[in-house]
């Protein structure tokens, strides 16, 4: 069986413009290769209706899986909800279920739950909730598409209470192999390597290090016999400069 | 008038796995935004012929200027040049001026310009090349597709070498005031705040440190002035908070 496929959109004007380096794709991409689940493709967008129905309407569309990540706080720039809903003409506005989960949270804290708040209240109908331990507001499913908050703790956090509830493939099996030689004296041998082991994956990602020039080649599959012998042969191919 | 707008799009699989964390896109996304040049797209798509071409074109035609990044070395799984190639029914072959580079490289190290090596010549027709002061083997433009190395170093450099020939926008000033209140006590004076400065754009970037709620209030416009005088009033408004 083809293992499931995963897309994610990330929301935010600040990654586009510099100000913060995003985090979460880097995260969720370690999370689904442990559980077997093969990211696809990633988009980033900026905080524009648009952008994000577009984008969402196409990604949900061409993976098992979609993960966003922003956009779903308090403030005017915070339309993400809105743009799911949107995408799927589904009804939205404030949700009696959120709406409890905030004011029990704002109660504990003395807090007013003001209007702005209660904007993380806004769930579209049919959607289900997203817990969120760390500051309450939740995110949610609709149809295949997770939403999910941007700030990584809180990212994170949602990432582990949703990744039980997939389905998971195979885990792949890989080797990682440092090569200290020019990529271009790599690539012929280790094209023949991939031809005669083809279900496995070879991956070769080059380095320049204090002026020398290396690679680590990654070596991928699902049945780790073939993986172990097809990094012996790599290396005895190398021998030299394996570092 | 409207600054010009640009996409990027990362290929590699080793980015979508969690092998490596992307560090272009934050490169590429700062250094637009000093030239005045928004950047309002990233996509990262894996090491696969198809999906290259379709967001290659999909893109192209949506943004004026398209940045790739990756997949331009010499083995098997490095198709970027070939598949810019097919996005716009280009003919592609091994070009003599990229070839001379090479083999000039290659002769000062006393190393041989194999065939794997000689896939870094293959560029497309109608395309001229990028500089590549690092390791030789050229970057390219073809249209609005500026094709460049996945190496950072490599990348850093052709974006220098690329930024200059662009018609860049106004530079945007802005400034960023950190508030130590929950994002739900800022919205709604925020809100008032940016309906009346619409030629500014106002972002809340939220954080939580050591149990405290805050956020990174950023403030965006071409006219230095009143960005000065909006984050005058917004520091006013949070005068106790503002750290």
């Amino acid at each position: 069986m083809a293992n499931p496929t995963t897309a994610m959109l990330v929301i935010g004007d600040e990654i586009l413009s510099g100000r913060t380096r995003d985090a979460n794709m880097h995260y969720l991409a370690g999370e689904l290769t442990e559980a077997g689940i093969d990211l696809k493709e990633v988009r980033v967008v900026s905080d524009d209706h648009d952008a994000i129905v577009a984008a969402t309407r196409a990604l949900s569309e061409a993976y098992t899986y979609v993960f966003t990540s922003g956009g779903i706080g308090p403030t005017h720039d915070d339309i993400t909800a809105d743009c799911i809903a949107a995408a799927f003409g589904a009804h939205i506005d404030v949700r009696d279920d959120a709406r409890a989960l905030l004011q029990a949270h704002y109660d504990r804290q003395g807090m007013e739950l003001n209007e702005a708040r209660l904007r993380m209240a806004r769930i579209p109908d049919g959607a289900s909730l997203i817990d969120n331990p760390v500051s309450t507001a939740p995110g949610f499913q609709l149809r295949n598409v997770f939403v999910m908050a941007g700030v990584p703790s809180v990212f994170q956090t949602m990432v582990a209470s949703v990744l039980p509830t997939l389905k998971g493939g195979a885990p792949l099996i890989s080797t990682s192999t440092r090569v200290e030689r020019g990529e271009g004296d790599i690539a012929g041998p280790l094209a023949e390597l991939s031809e005669r082991f083809k279900d496995l994956s070879f991956g070769s990602y080059p380095y320049i290090k204090n002026g020398v020039f290396g690679a680590n080649i990654v070596i991928r599959g699902e049945d780790e016999a073939q993986v172990q012998t097809a990094t012996a042969e790599l290396t005895a191919l190398f021998q030299n400069a394996v570092k």
